[in-house]
């Protein structure tokens, strides 16, 4: 059984480390971040990518999966840790925290790490601020076969713990960049893409337009949308209907009804 | 100009209420709501949908459309309360709140009062936990041009501030009508109507499937799923693609695909 240390007090400073992780400003410093739940730190794993620190509730239920992820913890000389679920539960920020999280480094997030031709569709957020919605759209990507989601200009932070508990797992495995408009669009057109909108002015019905691969799909801020100078640059501008008194869907549905409608159009042609 | 009370303390009773209406308990004796915003408050007035309570921060920027929010509530008899930003912000529970909020009378959320013919799509949603989903819906719904939104069992507080928010004024628009299964089911057969299921159980490709109007597009709890049961009683079950690790959709994506594919396939029927 590997070495595990325990942590009773909430003043211990790993457990000040632990909670400064859910700070924006911290997490950036440490270039580390917080995944929680068995399942999550499951998918992670089976991603190839192991926790540096596993944090386990001193409650916790056992389970095999969680067995086998502390011996490849261990092995790769991660630390182990145990606290009390009252500690665990400052660390977490929830009243009722899983019984296990773990400390990931963050990844390379640039472009020139994507292989736009590993997948025929990937999503494009510009200036997203929220970081459920991010979360969702990693997870939307994942369900579809999209490599991954590029975030445009200033984003919500895609490791806040609110981002990667939407994601479900898909933060560990869609790709993740992070550029800005004006490193993107020559990245962009250094190979073949389609980049499409989702957009109100000079569109097409998204349910007629020829999406090609790879197709980048583009939605933009929550309030905003995109500014016109990006819908110009793009190959493609769609529209999703809306029937009702709105002008506008939620960011992360407007990417994923778009998706569906590429990943099927994409597949019978 | 219509009679202003002025308020200046946070202790003040009146403030204690406001801020008593973020909690379900209290909203649910009060039977009253909490909606923020000019174009919230205004997407509520065009529906027919005035305050009781109309709240403003005394440093708001004048515009015609408050002044005739204003003077719509004031020849109702309802109140016109001014506060000071900072006791605004401890009503609505945002360091940086809208300069304005109402209070809502709840609606009747029974199935009676739904005219099933009146749209060809309405949403169902069976035991959602994220009152943040079920705002989506309300936002979708009216996006697709549907009936409304029905909530299933135990589901989160359709008019929480989180809900309500999300919703960007669907709440007003669309109908919303509460119901356990057990009252709901009869309902659904005394008349016309098809209840799918997004489901992985014995179904089929959701863009195959023959929907038909009215159409009750239903999706399940966030972690759970649809009990058998449910899915055994639909009269059809769809599966939506799931190409990677995740084995489900955030729950209000996967209402927003299903419903902009029954949309298309209704409209070209």
């Amino acid at each position: 059984m590997p070495d595990r240390r325990t942590i009773t007090g909430f003043s211990n400073p790993l457990v000040k480390f632990l909670r400064s992780l859910r700070d924006k400003k911290h997490r950036r410093r440490e270039r580390r971040f917080l995944a929680e739940g068995l399942r999550l730190l499951t998918d992670a794993r089976e991603s190839g990518r192991l926790p540096e620190m596993l944090v386990m509730s001193t409650d916790r239920d056992p389970h095999p999966l969680l067995d086998a992820l502390e011996e490849e913890v261990a092995a790769q000389g991660g630390d182990i840790v145990e606290m009390d679920k009252a500690v665990l539960a400052k660390v977490t920020g929830k009243d009722n925290p899983q019984a296990v999280a773990g400390v990931f480094a963050e990844f390379d997030t640039g472009l020139a790490a994507l292989d736009r031709d590993a997948a025929p569709i990937w999503l494009v957020a510009q200036a997203m601020r929220d970081p459920g919605n991010l979360g969702t759209m990693l997870r939307t990507g994942d369900a579809v076969g999209a490599g991954g989601l590029i975030l445009l200009d200033e984003c919500a932070d895609p490791f806040s713990v609110e981002a990667v508990r939407a994601s479900m797992g898909a933060i560990f495995t869609q790709r993740l960049a992070q550029a800005r408009w004006d490193e993107f669009v020559p990245w962009l057109r250094s190979g073949k893409a389609q980049l499409v909108a989702a957009s109100l002015r000079d569109s097409q019905p998204y349910r007629d337009a020829a999406y090609a691969s790879p197709c980048f799909l583009m939605v933009g801020n929550e309030s905003q949308g995109l500014p016109q100078a990006y819908e110009e640059e793009c190959d493609l501008r769609v529209t999703i209907p809306m029937l009702g008194r709105a002008d506008s869907l939620n960011a992360a549905v407007a990417a994923a009804v778009l998706a569906y409608e590429a990943l099927a159009r994409l597949d019978s042609s």
